[in-house]
């Protein structure tokens, strides 16, 4: 297999947790993991044996996306997603500025044949279940109807390849379940989707349907999309915390949680994003993994695996059956 | 104080749970209620002393909300908003059909002057602080900016008199803070709320912001506002069953979870948005509180409260005011 290309100056603890996870996912994934970035940065580091592909420069956090790719050339993430390009690695993972490491897929990679625009699919986790594929979680603020039915064809058939599931179902995030809720970019993608080829689609779907098991994938605009998700994370994010608050506020309350922990620790582990191995980029000729910007080790090595994963499935072969069909 | 009016038959639960909300409320409250509903229905749910307004139709909750006013026009949620408009009742709460209510209270009661476009105004929950007003939480599905700045004005006016915020801070839900984020329609309200009368505009925020104390008011369209509302509901609703079912699977984690009881339950309670006595419809000649479709009497109480709380403020003054700068 091609190496798995990572981006090691990207993310907010790069290049430090990055090349962290990439050393632990080539020792416990055994897949070969190529580094990119600043050679120092990358020594500092601690690479230990990884191949290094080195660049000069480093899209920042907030540089905007556009321009930053446009002129940094010599980048690590433009570096990355050429060397997916140039067949020198299999995919490659960053888990930095979002919108750059979309433009330099994009830009670098192109896309599938037949794909109107890329979106971003993002996990959310259900625990003890699947997780529901939500798409598109930001890629594209306002979309056209047609893209959507391409984000159900795209979302069904990663759901397929990244959890195994034979036909997922296909929802339309809308306010209502019935056909005639919603906007008109809503109504008229529903009207679409009930004959779309290859899409299970079992009509509108609301937000509170998304942490369920009565979903697989919900497509939607990439405003909605993203609200939804930060949405969520937010609320979870600040249930925890509460809950940590009230528990640990008095002796006799600790003691009673510390019996609790053990069962509370898978759970807030699948909830937490990083253990899904972040965001994929469908759309685009190759296997791009958007990470969480606060990505630890552990997140770079969950992310590494779901690439390999990806890579072996052939997704992007899939994707283009999906809207090819 | 002339009596708040209360849709006997709206709700999951009505009449049985609607009238017992009402009977506490009066009792509770001190404050005169007037049942407006089917007097069989009502009677047989007990009344007690509770004045009532008779009505023969019900819009039910799966009833087209136009159609269905337009029609029944001797239902109780016409009915109801009939006797705010003819001076006989000081504010009107519905636990039935979301947009009958709203159609009832717009086509009976009017517009404030001024007004482009009445809003839901929901309250969500931050535990140990001021809920944060949502709004538009379903009410249009598609908005234009200078709507958008009146939510601003409105939420803002809602949220000085309800929670004694006396500068409330406004945010724009968008995808990034950045003013160059969101759609053109997010772009255009930005620029707009930047010179807004009246409006503490604190730009875009994000979903993961409506959990916080870092904004008061969160202005967006009725979709989003409603995906988000109910994205959140969903998410609190699992971690919470979640939770439960972890904290209860074996003796030993019972036994500890007894211990902890004491502290989830205000937790819980501040979580249920039966507390916060409904959604408000704001910018319609009158108070008409939306009660959850499921809401128990402690709802109705809590929602006869907040009438009645909005009744002595003179919240439609407010508003007015607000939006005629």
């Amino acid at each position: 297999m091609l190496p798995i290309a990572v981006d090691a100056m990207g993310g907010d603890q790069a290049p430090g947790e990055i090349v962290a996870g990439a050393r632990r996912a080539a020792d416990e994934l055994d897949v070969p993991v190529l580094l990119v970035g600043r050679p120092d940065a990358i020594a500092s580091a601690g690479p230990g044996a990884l191949e290094i592909l080195p660049c000069t420069e480093v899209i920042a956090m907030d540089d905007d996306p556009g321009p930053g790719v446009r002129r940094k050339k010599d980048s690590s993430l433009v570096r990355a997603a050429e060397a997916v390009r140039d067949g020198r690695a299999s995919a490659m993972v960053s888990a930095g500025n979002t919108g750059a490491t979309m433009a330099s897929a994009l830009l670098r990679m192109g896309r599938i044949k037949g794909v109107s625009r890329p979106a971003i699919a993002t996990p959310i986790p259900v625990p003890g279940g699947t997780p529901t594929v939500l798409l598109d979680a930001g890629a594209n603020a306002e979309c056209q109807a047609p893209w959507l039915v391409q984000f159900a064809q795209m979302g069904g058939a990663f759901a397929r390849e990244r959890y195994g599931i034979a036909e997922p179902r296909v929802g339309l995030l809308s306010i209502g379940e019935e056909d005639t809720k919603g906007t008109a970019l809503v109504k008229e993608t529903n009207a679409l989707l009930r004959t779309a080829p290859g899409v299970k689609f079992v009509g509108n779907v609301e937000g509170r349907d998304l942490m369920t098991d009565d979903v697989d994938v919900v497509v939607t605009d990439g405003f909605t999309g993203n609200v939804a998700l930060k949405t969520l994370e937010g609320g979870m994010r600040f249930i925890q915390a509460k809950l940590l608050e009230v528990f640990t506020a008095t002796e006799e309350r600790r003691r009673a949680f510390d019996v609790l922990w053990p069962a509370v620790v898978p759970l807030v582990s699948e909830l937490d994003p990083d253990s899904h191995g972040g965001a994929m980029l469908l759309g685009v000729d190759g296997v791009c993994i958007i990470s969480h910007g606060s990505s630890s080790a552990g997140a770079i090595v969950n992310a590494v695996r779901v690439a390999k994963e990806m890579v072996e499935h052939d997704l992007v072969a899939h994707l283009h059956a999906a809207v090819n069909p």
